[in-house]
């Protein structure tokens, strides 16, 4: 039996389905030959890793223990007398990340996976991949970060993948990888990059106003917290550029021009989510109806991705699916750290 | 610099396709540290090795001049006298494949790559895997065959590949495989799996008579040599079985139900494909108009393939594209070599 150590940073929606997945996946993975030993689970404050590396895993009972107290807003600080973890927090939490990493690289390896949506990964990832370690991210920051920091994180390209970070499960960078390692130039690529967006403007073009669909989009998990990340622009730009790298431009997110659906005015420095729900969105209603019916004139609305190569030059690519939602994501990230099953002992 | 050795078996349009890519690849693959050393290409009566297969591959002069001499339909042989390759024959063929895999697998490794449409291949693959090589098919014969050759070949999992024999370069076992690892079970496929029949009937549906789209389609070398193998529905017939096996279903070939587009006395035993094109066909142009015209009043016709899983029940999967041709499937099947890279040292 293969086994490869995980330690899964970010316990939102989709870290907490990767668990799941990981526990329902037992019988099927053993029957591939592999098993994945959690050692170690990572909020934005605590870190609870088993008291051996090497050898010890967290048993199937303690991951759903971390789902249920995450998926309770808990911190994992209260998994600390469990008697089965070491609990770290603060400077030392980064500290035992990196030791580990250290520790296991040159004897079992180790799958570093970020499904958190925090920038304060790169760090931590950046030494990671430096000590040799794999990397598996749903994250979209550290792919998105400056240059130095995406060029040492593919440093080792066979040692990360982050599929999930554009159409969530969909096969969209693995099928981009495919057609580049054939000598296939990619010269066009065509989505609808945004689940979330998609889903906000087909309510409206249905005559919904788009106030009382952004809120409902919120109210059903739909959006980001503050759901004006969505609305800006700047998840479909994070994606842009991740395809973009991938095809080898050296581009920065300065380079994306995005046209955000909401003015400067209400921005996150000058209004509170609170404040923009209740009163800036309203103002929007008018617009973006306008917006939305004159963009249905010009023909169809985009809700797929579209990938032109010389393979592909005249009938593309077209991958399409549902591109959103925690549960493929979470699919995504999963078939991701299977994908890197021979890097491993 | 990892070095993968290649011995590729069939050099018909597909195999000089491969090796056509695999010489403009140089030095994209360069970039990536890799290197594809051609040790062996085999037509169907003659195999040329380098004399040291440890040490030596084919120049790329030397493979330019392969795909120039087969694609002038002659033998191998032709190339005896280059001197930079031994040539084997008949019984001696086999062996010395058999000889280079053991003796390669231990050390170097080796992908044996069958892009031949032959089920003369299937022993010698299995005994290659047995040795512990590598296997890219583009030929669907080894995975349609009995299910203790299926077994066989897909006994080291990750040591086999063959996205191009459904759809052609289209990424669709990688897609299936993906969401198969992360335990998302997939409840039903349907799909147009025949990029042949897709044209012949999108051009009967275009109002054209069968027999001269048939005959124009042999005349482009859209169809098998006998197009009889298309019309038949075997082809599809293989691909639905590598699918429903690629899903776990110890399934064979008779117990996929398939319609053939001409009758029993029309068949290979009965008459020549001269005749079947001469006079045959002709015979069917009524019944096939009828049926065209039947079928596209119960609505649209199908030009794609959707995977239903868990995570895509109500949006299924589809990925849609230019799924025949040479050059794409070549494409897929060097794509699957690189996706091996990782076995190697």
């Amino acid at each position: 039996m293969k086994k490869i150590p995980v330690l899964l940073l970010g316990c939102g929606g989709v870290g907490r389905h990767l668990l799941h997945h990981i526990v329902s996946c037992r019988s099927l993975h053993a029957n591939q030959g592999i098993r994945l030993r959690v050692v170690g689970v990572c909020d934005s404050k605590c870190l609870v890793v088993v008291p051996d590396v090497f050898s010890m895993e967290f048993s199937d009972n303690f991951l759903l223990e971390v789902c249920r107290v995450k998926s309770d807003s808990l911190s994992l600080l209260t998994l600390s007398g469990s008697g089965e973890c070491q609990v770290f927090t603060d400077s030392e939490l980064t500290k035992k990340i990196i030791d580990t990493a250290a520790l296991l690289n040159k004897s079992t390896g180790l799958v570093l996976v970020d499904c958190s949506a925090s920038s304060e990964t790169i760090g931590v990832l950046n030494r990671a991949v430096d000590l040799g370690c794999c990397v598996v991210l749903a994250n979209k920051k550290p792919v998105t970060s400056k240059m130095e920091d995406y060029d040492t994180l593919v440093s080792h390209p066979r040692r990360i993948r982050h599929e999930s970070t554009v159409g969530a499960g969909l096969p969209v960078i693995a099928s981009l990888n495919r057609i580049l390692s054939s000598g296939d130039p990619v010269h066009r690529i065509i989505g609808s990059l945004s689940g979330t967006l998609g889903y906000v403007m087909s309510q409206v073009e249905d005559g919904k106003p788009f106030s009382q669909v952004v809120k409902s989009a919120k109210t059903l998990g739909y959006t980001e917290p503050d759901p004006r990340d969505d609305l800006s622009g700047m998840d479909v730009a994070r994606k842009a550029l991740i395809l973009a790298r991938l095809l080898g431009s050296r581009l920065n997110m300065d380079s994306i021009k995005i046209e955000s659906l909401y003015p400067g005015e209400m921005g996150p420095d000058v209004m509170s989510v609170e404040e923009f729900l209740e009163n800036g969105v309203l103002l929007l209603d008018k617009d973006i109806q306008e917006r939305v019916h004159k963009a249905s004139l010009k023909g169809n609305v985009l809700r797929y991705l579209e990938i032109y190569s010389r393979c592909y030059s005249e009938q593309p690519l077209v991958i399409q699916g549902a591109g959103a939602g925690n549960d493929t994501t979470a699919a995504g990230v999963l078939a991701d750290i299977l994908d890197l099953q021979d890097l491993f002992p």
